[in-house]
This record gives C-alpha cells, structure tokens and sequence, in this order.
C-alpha cells in the first residue's frame, strides 16, 4: 500500500510531491508528463515570487527541471474512479487498481461543465475510460465527447471496437479520421434515457440515439471521482490544513476554490504534504 | 487614505505587495529593505517550486529583483501600533501615523516569548519605540532588550539620552559602546512594578530598578500590534481567504501558522492580496 496517492500534476500537485519526496515517502503521482497545460499556456506570469516577467513554458520548464534534480516521477495515467475503503482509498488509473492510505487531489478546475444526466448515467451507459469500457460497446453505436486532443489515440481505439461512432471534439484541429467515424461540430448539452443512457440531446435539439457515450475530459468533476467528498460550487471544501471532510483525503490547488493562482496552488500543496506527512506519522504511533 | 498597508518584508508580504502592484492599488509596504532575515539566512531550500537547491541568499536576491523589476518600494519603518478606527486603520511606523482602509499582517513568527508582565506595563513604562518614546527617559535610568544587531542604532540613540542605560543584547556580538552604557549577559524574564514598570527580574533571580525598559524586537505580537485581533496559540486566526476577525484586516505567512514554509507564505500573501483587491472593490460599489 502506497502511502500517497497525488491526483494531478499541476502546481499543486508538484509542490506536494516534492514534500513527499524530500519525507521520503512511498508515492504515485498521477497525470500528464507535460503537468499543467494551463501553466504552459500562460502568456506571462508577473506574480510567481522570485521569477520575474515568466511565460507559462518557462514556468513549465522550471518545474520540470525541478522536478528531475530530485527524481520525481510522474505516472501518465488518468484516474477515473476513487472508492474509499475503509482507512484507505482504491484509486482506478487506466483501469488498474492502486492501494494508499491517502489520497491528494490537485486536478484543477474543469473549464467544461458536464452535460444534463451525466452524473446520473455514468457507469450505465455513460463512461470516462475508454481502456475500461471500450469492449462493452464492440459493434455498438457510440458517441464520444473529447475536449482535448490528447486522448485521441483513444478515440481511435474506440473506433476500432464500435460499428459507428460519432465523434464531437471540444477543441479545434481534431485529426481523428476512420470511415465509421462521423465528426460533428454539434454541442451535446443532455443526455436521456430509461435505465441507461439511450439518447444525447444537442444544442440544437436534435436527437441522436446511441449504446453508449464516451466523455474523455482533461478532468473529471472531483465529487463524481470519489462519492463522498463534499464539494461547493463545484470546489472541493477544504479547511486550512487542506483536509476534506474525509479522513485521510485532501485537496490543493484550483480545486479547492478560487483564486485560480500558481502561486496560491503551491503553497496549498506544500500544506496539504504537510499534513498528509503528519497523518501518515498518526497512523504509526 | 491608502488602499492598504502591509507590515512585513517576508515571502507573504512581498507575494501581497506585487499582487496589489499589478492591480493599481495604492499601498505601503513597511518593513526591513533586507526583506526576510529568515529567508537571508536559510543554508537551502528544496521545495521552493521552479527553483531547484537555492539557498537562502539566492532565493532573497530573487525576490529583490523580482520586486525591483516591478518598481515596489519598501518603507524601512517599524509598525508599533495599530487602531481600527470606524472602517480604517491607523498604522503608527516609526512615530508617524498612516491611514489605510486595509492592513496585511505579514510579519512572521516571533522567534522570542516576551516577558512576563510586558503586556500589561506597555505604554507604563515599557515601550517598542525608541524614536517614540525615547525622550521621557531623559536622564533616566533604563534597561534595553534587544535581539536583532539592527536596532543598535536606536540604542545609541536611547545612551544619548538616558543617564544610564543597562543593555541585553539577546544576540551575538553587540558593538554598543558608551560610557553610561553596561552590557549585560542577563536574561530579562519578568516586569514588575505597581501603576507602572519598576523592577526588571533576571532569570538568576537578579531584580533591577528602572525607570522604563525598552524592548527592540524583529517582530511585535500581532494582538499587542492590534488589540481586537483575534490570535490563539501566537498565531492569527484566518479563514481560507485569509481575513481575520477584523473586518478589512488579512494576515498571510507565519504568523497565522504552520507549515512556517515560504512556499506556503507566498502562496497565502496572493490569496491575501485577492482578498483584499475584491473587498476594496466591495467599498465602492
């Protein structure tokens, strides 16, 4: 069992990992080898202290660079599901199982709002794990939903299972092509049906029916992650010591609230590793 | 009427202050021109994020550019005193009174417990302030604590003035020399007196007859500074928006608790700044 498992490699989330690492502690850390795309697409950063006048890629290329003097890794899987059990939480990445006594979410806040019944549906019709659910759809109709380039290698897995797929990238230059594929420039906002999901709604109120929805987003909402977690305003609510309202989990970062600022996100995380290193120590005695 | 004042030099004040600078705000920002003593004198620091095995020296010359870079002032002033006054502040800095309807505390942790009985003899016969209050001791007999080499110049200032003048330096190497002037090696612990300050105790049990005692430290209590502020165990109680329970008054940094991590302080004085920004927005409207 992992001591810690850090959701989320933006500033938060490598200001907690460098904590852990330097208290040698046993952890993962989940996401994108490049952390945040958000950082790197900054213009200019005037207000991280002691780095004047930075672009968003120099800021990046900081924290890399940190990030390798002192060895730490990050694990590019996408979590989908996280489940308490009892003191400690199952974490679901790529669809593997991982084990720790904590967890830290620093997933940023979601720039997409989920659709009309997603939350509802999810996991009855509606998945966010193309590598976990793809099978169930082979020959199937599916519609995927896509807000980053990123995932298409998914996308393309997906349309290798799927009899058809209509696909709806949320950004612009997708460059997925498949003769089953259907892009659309429609704008799903609801999704329909009995006990599962039968039906997306569009904008524009057209009705398409389909066996499945994919939605491959950069985040997923952080109460639909983990159940129980309290959330506000779609933030997570933390207290000052970075503790959510369950026991051995915490939050740093944009997803504790606004403001959205570099400089507030690192030291949230350095917070949140102080007190996860301090609860960890609680558990021993 | 400023829009704000910061007191202190540190991590926190310096991340407020550039903050406050971007958006236009009019400020002041009290506090020693060397920035954190702190910071200075830190042999290295790992986790300070995109600034990989800096030391101390390093990370404060950083922070100096940064702010010269961004054209930000520092008033070398010490803050003795602190009033709400209706919906503003008073700031008293070195014997001059400053009116601003926002205060940052940013003034760290205070490496020094004071003296039994200090709080309730100040203003009776122990004072922060030698400019302030140094001309009732004329001809006086005085004690003088004090714990930074910094201040050596307001003692000169008070051997002008006083008949005689008993010094603890609470530091290494002192170069106060003046012929009504006897160094101590003593350490002060208790205040007594009836109306007023009269006998300073020494921890082996030495009781001294004074007329007043001056007291130079780094740093002042933050509720002697202010007196209806809210502190429980030496720090400030803030929310996640770091206000205080004073309306218009913010702290960031140590003082308001552990982790004492300049990640953290940094991290707390842009959430500081954002707070304030928003609640002087709130006042126009």
């Amino acid at each position: 069992m992992y001591d810690t498992i850090i959701i989320g490699t933006g500033p938060a989330g490598f200001s907690a990992a460098m904590n852990l690492k330097i208290h040698n502690k046993d952890f993962l850390w989940f996401g994108s080898k490049n952390m945040s795309s958000k950082v790197e697409k900054a213009e200019k950063i005037r207000n991280y202290p002691g780095l004047p006048e930075i672009t968003g890629q120099e800021l990046q290329a900081h924290f890399q660079h940190h990030a390798e003097t002192m060895d730490i890794e990050i694990q590019e899987k996408m979590v989908t599901m996280i489940m308490k059990n009892g003191d400690s939480y199952m974490v679901l990445a790529d669809n593997e199982l991982y084990e720790a006594k904590t967890v830290l979410f620093a997933t940023g806040v979601m720039a997409a709002k989920t659709l009309k019944g997603e939350d509802s549906f999810l996991g009855r019709g509606i998945s966010y794990c193309a590598t976990c659910d793809g099978a169930l759809y082979k020959g199937k109709r599916i519609a995927v939903i896509c807000n980053d380039a990123r995932f298409e290698h998914e996308v393309t897995y997906l349309a290798e299972l799927a009899e058809q797929l209509i696909y709806f990238p949320q950004y612009r230059g997708s460059r997925v092509q498949a003769g089953n594929v259907t892009v659309s420039a429609g704008r799903p906002v609801k999704v329909e049906g009995e006990s599962r999901a039968e039906r997306l709604v569009l904008q524009d109120g057209q009705i398409l029916p389909v066996d499945g929805i994919f939605i491959l987003r950069n985040a997923i909402a952080p109460d639909t992650l983990l159940r129980e977690l309290q959330t506000e305003g779609g933030h997570i609510v933390v207290n000052r010591r970075m503790e959510t309202n369950l026991r051995g989990c915490y939050a740093a970062g944009d997803c504790t609230g606004r403001p959205y600022q570099y400089t507030k996100a690192v030291g949230e995380g350095n917070v949140a590793a102080h007190s996860i290193i301090e609860y960890l120590a609680s558990l021993q005695s």
